[in-house]
């Protein structure tokens, strides 16, 4: 057999959010039961290049498999190598961006269908790029999200946003003018921009608010919602 | 620009063992200077496949990479994925079991280029396998080898391999009957088999024999050789 190579528009099509949402809590649930495996991070680091390399396996699922990640200074290039487990063969090599932001919007899903109260509606989002709209699909999964405030600090980028996600989910979304507006009075509150700070400030968030933050954002929005006492 | 896919027999006559050698050696002498990175293997172990991936890169070159290879009942696969360092661009996939031989041959060639006595012509190997045409060939890149004593378990391996050196470097084997006779009056002496254990009795070596061991063997071969004492 040959192996299948998957590109960029390609991954796009062929994962719908649901599915992958699913395949997703499927694998948190074995890695949990201890029946996944999962290598941590490597990197080579070159002074003009990293080589990312993380890797893990499914007995359950017969999968094997890495992803494979070069970040320079003219971006980061992603591919996944999945492997039938058994055999020991090569099934695809993936370009895996498309892949990774619909993996890391699943993965808020999944966090979302569990932690977040039943009947959030709402969701306050700063950042508008590739990941957020990941992200609003995997809300929409998971939870009846009937709109949503946008904050980036680009307008142009905020109104493509919401003309996409109108497009792409139905649900009208409100491009804001300041941080503090996508911040308040929502129910799912989500930080997802390559800025170096989100502007947030923990005195913003309602009480039961569910958030979802940035790994680099976590610690900071621990210290405001503490902070409140 | 598009990625190359290399398959193993076009990697086999791609690669001569001079131009590995050359190679091998290079990044060595690089690594020892502290101008390469090296990451140690990881190993996702299910029940019936380990996943094996080691990476490293060398600035000097602009060259980073990665090799997987599953290891299954069914045997082992082997891919390697070279990136040019500067634009993070993924070069080349290529099947990697004839790379992986001619690596090991030329790694030995290096060690023995530099470590075994400059007059060495004969060379002793247990094992007829395709590592050991590997290595056979790299001894003739560094050393004028005049005769081989070949043996292995099958007496039709060793007649092959004879076969195959004489074709392939206009070497001479003769095919031994006895691991012994192969140990015995060589100035290179090699084990590279599949075998559990080689056979072999440090006492056999004659001193000032260049040794090159499979990793397993090390250990065994240096009791035996201090053992003469």
């Amino acid at each position: 057999m040959s192996m299948l190579y998957i590109k960029e528009e390609e991954a796009g099509k062929l994962l719908p959010m649901s599915v992958a949402l699913e395949a997703v809590e499927e694998v948190l649930r074995l890695h949990g039961q201890g029946k996944a495996v999962n290598i941590t991070r490597s990197r080579v680091r070159l002074p003009n290049n990293v080589l990312h390399v993380m890797s893990g396996g499914v007995p359950d699922l017969n999968i094997t498999g890495l992803k494979a990640y070069t970040t320079t200074r003219q971006g980061a290039r992603f591919v996944v190598l999945l492997y039938q487990a058994d055999t020991g063969e090569c099934l695809a090599m993936i370009e895996a961006d498309k892949l990774g932001q619909i993996r890391t919007g699943a993965t808020s899903g999944v966090a979302t269908r569990y932690m977040a109260r039943e009947e959030a509606r709402t969701v306050g989002i700063i950042g508008t790029g590739w990941e957020a709209r990941a992200q609003i699909a995997a809300m929409s999964v998971v939870r009846d999200i009937t709109s949503v405030k946008a904050y980036s600090r680009s307008p142009e980028n905020r109104q493509t946003f919401a003309d996409d996600i109108l497009a792409a989910h139905g649900i009208t979304v409100t491009p804001v003018e300041t941080a503090e507006e996508a911040t308040r009075d929502v129910d799912i509150f989500i930080t997802i921009t390559g800025a170096d700070d989100p502007l947030m400030d923990g005195a913003w968030l309602a009480p039961g608010t569910h958030i979802i933050p940035r790994a680099g954002d976590l610690v900071k929005m621990l210290v405001h919602v503490f902070g409140k006492g």
